[in-house]
């Protein structure tokens, strides 16, 4: 029986001591009603909320968790390198190895620099970039996250105009826009940022074109400019090598983060040899940016990743559930829009202008153990069974049994009311 | 025997993989040769170089360092959540208990929100103060360091004029200053920024006058703006409640990090009941934000704050240091200038505008284990015991005769080459 007393309880209590009783991408706000809000334990594919309910866990902490919460490997790597040192007065040789085994896999990378959030890896390209070409304007697709620093967090509140000066925006596979967009920075472009895929919150994903990714390449070298790949999300869940190696393109920079250490706080910027000089004259730095601990645990994340069927596996379980959550659609007289690479899957409903179909889908599951988001991509990660996806089948079957006899809804009120639905769906 | 064939093996490796070998404040580029650039292990007090050779350590890993490396409650907390659940698809009950625990230590805060870097603390509180008085002038203390982001990162290599628009600089504990910076601002001033006390490096520290701190709460009072104090690096070094306790002067929004955990990777910015709203409607997160283990581990740091005598030992600690340190450098025929509160002490030589005399001195004490700074302010930790004090005198005597004994030494070669010494000391 799914009760949530513990989380409510929690609620009240962070209600008091922080703002909004939680902030940024974990706050369940904007989620629908009763989604807990705290967790109490994690392993493998589950994850257990503060009163002790059960779900298989399809967001994966947002992308950390690739082979499992708790994986026994990574987290002994952890903890040995802890009970050695961990955030000492430098760095440990570890930092060079991670650099090194890094490099020699991503293909495009010379030079690794290792930070704790995505937002510090693409600030460090914006920089790197800036100093590299002595120019300003950067070129970014309209809609793309990357990350939460003035510059580039969604919501402006707080900012000036002055934070997102020299920015120009185009349409991701849109090779018109973004040559207009180049044009239009004239002889200042000092970059152009891609997401690896488009994996934009509200709307369907999209794979990259090739023509778009050459043109990009291309636009970059024409002009002097670095490319610049944010696979801080995506990297390492769509190859073992840069996301953008699936259409044949080598970024100059790619930040890096989330699963590189299944969870375990670091991420990166790799760079290409004529971008070296530029990293080494930016300052970037941070109170635990040379932390050991981190690095033991990526150094293994990167043996996972090398030496297990992992990729396969991912892309194997997130076809299995496509197929059957389709299949389930249907027979309840439903369709879905199931967009973007299959392992890190967003499925939204046709004819769900409101989201509402989405929603009372999405609650429906997770009061019956499978954790859902309705708009922002979802992760597999490598611990999940078929059993685990033939059982989220089942419950998905349940779960829209319930949306069809609840029949129409309206549209999803607390998104109505922040104008999401009007702008963005 | 001191040797360094380790380092200078990883050094080569490094400089491969990682722009400039090194990037960043734990970059030994700017230290005495021979400085070890990587480090093997720690525990207590202690550090152990690539090669083995064995320091007693005042940098601390610049801060975090509080109750010795390793300390064993502490990290027991971290690993037993580590094996409950780390980062994942939401934060524990364990951030409202950490929010709890810092709100009702830190006498002017109200609310919580937990971050990574100190940078991310920083700019929240810019961010906060702009969208609490939708007005964007901040006013800070010329050289001061608040973090690495764009808007305030110490060298200018990759940012724009734009990034650092909004900006006008006072001298720190000069009321004058200050005043003539609040009225340049208008009627756009969102905030004045403070360090806890002037550390700025390569200069003599100074604790904040109760005049200009009295003072800077008063002018934000008038304006409607808000008193940031960046407690980063301080925080709980100098008090069990914010550094500005120590002044009487309650500041709107504190940034903390660095010891708060004691090296386990979290920071946090507090706040006051006004600036809750403001804190509420900004975008601000991290991929590993929300994370557990490091917040079980700032639960039990907490609680050795409140319970221990932690600020007792290391101010008597950092007494004796500074006693005996004048007492070996009066009895070498040299005077030191050691400035700022003892327990975060910086060493200068008088008559030493080239820095050639610490430089020698610093090196001295570092091939016979003892780590000190040149130019940075040191930490004391609770982990060093009088005996660790006493041996550090009896090889900073030592470290004085090989000084003495060298003569007349030219400055500094690197930081005469930057411009350091010419325009900071």
């Amino acid at each position: 029986m799914w009760t949530n007393s513990e989380d409510k309880s929690l609620r009240e209590r962070a209600e008091a001591v922080i703002p909004g009783g939680m902030y940024g991408h974990q706050s369940v706000r904007l989620l629908p009603d009763d989604y807990p809000q705290f967790f109490e334990r994690a392993s493998g594919a589950y994850l257990w909320d503060a009163d002790g309910n059960k779900y298989i866990d399809y967001m994966c902490g947002y992308g950390p968790n690739l082979f499992g919460y708790g994986h026994e490997g990574i987290d002994a790597a952890y903890i040995a390198q802890l009970k050695k040192g961990d955030t000492m007065t430098g760095p440990s040789g570890l930092m060079v190895e991670l650099a090194e085994q890094m490099t020699s896999m991503v293909s495009h990378a010379d030079w690794a620099m290792f930070c704790k959030n995505g937002t510090d890896a693409t600030t460090m390209a914006l920089m790197i970039a800036r100093n590299f070409t002595r120019k300003k304007t950067i070129v970014l697709a309209k809609g793309a996250y990357h990350g939460a620093a003035p510059w580039c967090t969604p919501l402006k509140n707080g900012t000036t105009p002055n934070d997102r000066a020299n920015q120009i925006f185009y349409t991701y596979n849109d090779v018109e826009s973004l040559e207009a967009a180049v044009k239009e920075a004239g002889d200042d472009l000092a970059a152009i940022f891609a997401a690896p895929i488009k994996h934009d919150t509200f709307i369907d994903q999209e794979d990259p074109t090739p023509e778009y990714a050459r043109r990009a390449r291309e636009l970059c070298d024409e002009a002097g400019a670095l490319l610049v790949v944010d696979d801080v999300r995506a990297g390492f869940r769509l190859a073992r090598d840069s996301s953008w190696s699936r259409v044949g393109v080598k970024p100059d920079l790619s930040s890096w983060g989330k699963a590189i250490a299944n969870g375990h706080p670091i991420s990166a910027l790799l760079g290409a040899e004529k971008a070296r000089n530029a990293g080494a004259t930016i300052y970037a730095t941070g109170s635990y940016w040379f932390s050991a601990a981190p690095m033991a645990a990526a150094i293994e994340t990167m043996k996972l990743i090398r030496e297990t069927d992992y990729l396969e596996r991912t892309q194997a379980l997130g076809q299995r559930l496509r197929k059957g959550l389709d299949e389930a659609a249907n027979r309840n007289g439903f369709a879905l829009r199931q967009t973007g690479p299959a392992e890190l899957p967003l499925i939204m409903f046709n004819d769900d202008p409101g989201l509402s179909k989405g929603y009372a889908w999405n609650q429906a599951l997770m009061k019956r153990g499978v954790y859902f988001h309705p708009w922002h991509n979802m992760f597999i990660c490598a611990a999940m069974t078929e059993a685990d996806i033939d059982h989220t089948l089942d419950v998905a079957d349940e779960a829209f049994r319930v949306v069809r006899d609840a029949g129409p809804l309206p549209p999803v009120e607390k998104l109505a009311i922040l104008g999401i639905l009007a702008d963005d769906n």
